[in-house]
């Protein structure tokens, strides 16, 4: 009946990736999503963002959660974001040392990458300027590790720090998250990388 | 800055609880939430539909899945609609016995009861006619274990069967699945039921 191309795609990480702030429930990874149906795709949209978590304890359910909604036979891929709330600080220190979020972020990536393809987009601008400088030294951290992993990665935030509607949204909710007009920025952005582009060839 | 009520809600079963078919991934559990959220609310949107899966899969992975998500310190709710995989034959009998499916539905709801407010949906129709008089079934036989356990259920089955938009897209799409209209369909009817309204009050 159809030409589409089937993909089950389970987008993992922390609240920017499950869209707290965007009344309209689709965040940047429902809209991507979204979008690619629009072209005549099929896509199957897990989305596994989770509030507040740190690539510790994302590495612990990671596998399991994926694993579960993409079985072998099915053409299963995974978009990872995630990375912000390891700069967060609490009782005098980040909530993940930064040696450790690298080894975390490693972990995470070379038992994923052997199961499927996967794609990863560097850790989002909030409110905060010193956690931001965290934030982008962090994203620069990951951005070697996907380099020599082989591992598409698109860091978002030099544009984003800059970008008005991003850090203004932000400034109006929470001071973190940003609402539809913000995730819709990013999602222009990714929908539009190459590396996206190339899993519908 | 706000009176919104802030609310965690994971919606935990199949495909149909994803979403699979439609377009917009929305699905019917993202339709309600944003539907709420245009009231005023604040909706963290936990979609834990998994394509496939049976009752007896569920089980496994309900408790460790959701508890994840809401933390005991936020208010979180559980929304629950499964049951049609059960139904499906494989090797000349259904995926689960019907005293299996009874039983594995009263395990998780006594357990998730115990930690959330809940709701359930009963199983929806399809296409195949003789698969619809088991999911029919089965449905009654959810509707008395929720009377028992005081879980107000929606059994949206009679409703949908005569829906020429439910029947129809599904009939035009992969026999189980329906597309955009068909969701919003379902949305309408769970969005306007009272036990799901009593959430916000």
């Amino acid at each position: 009946m159809t030409t589409a191309k089937e993909i089950r795609i389970c987008f993992v990480g922390e609240s920017f990736v499950n869209g707290v702030g965007d009344p309209e429930c689709l965040g940047w990874a429902g809209r991507i999503c979204v979008n690619a149906n629009k072209k005549g795709h099929e896509i199957t949209y897990y989305n596994l963002g989770v509030r507040r978590e740190t690539s510790t304890e994302l590495k612990q359910r990671c596998l399991p959660e994926v694993s579960y909604r993409l079985p072998q036979q099915y053409d299963g891929r995974v978009v990872f974001c995630f990375g912000v709330n390891d700069t967060t600080i609490e009782n005098g220190k980040t909530r993940v040392a930064i040696k450790d979020s690298i080894a975390n972020t490693r972990e995470i990536l070379i038992e994923t990458k052997k199961l499927y393809p996967i794609l990863m987009l560097g850790p989002l601008p909030i409110e905060d300027k010193a956690q931001n400088q965290r934030i982008a030294n962090l994203s620069q951290k990951f951005q070697q590790i996907c380099y020599e992993l082989d591992i598409p990665y698109l860091d978002t935030f030099p544009t984003l720090i800059n970008s008005d509607t991003w850090i203004d949204e932000i400034k109006n909710y929470d001071g973190a998250h940003p609402r539809a007009t913000g995730y819709t920025e990013l999602a222009k952005i990714v929908q539009n990388w190459e590396a996206w582009l190339n899993w519908f060839e």
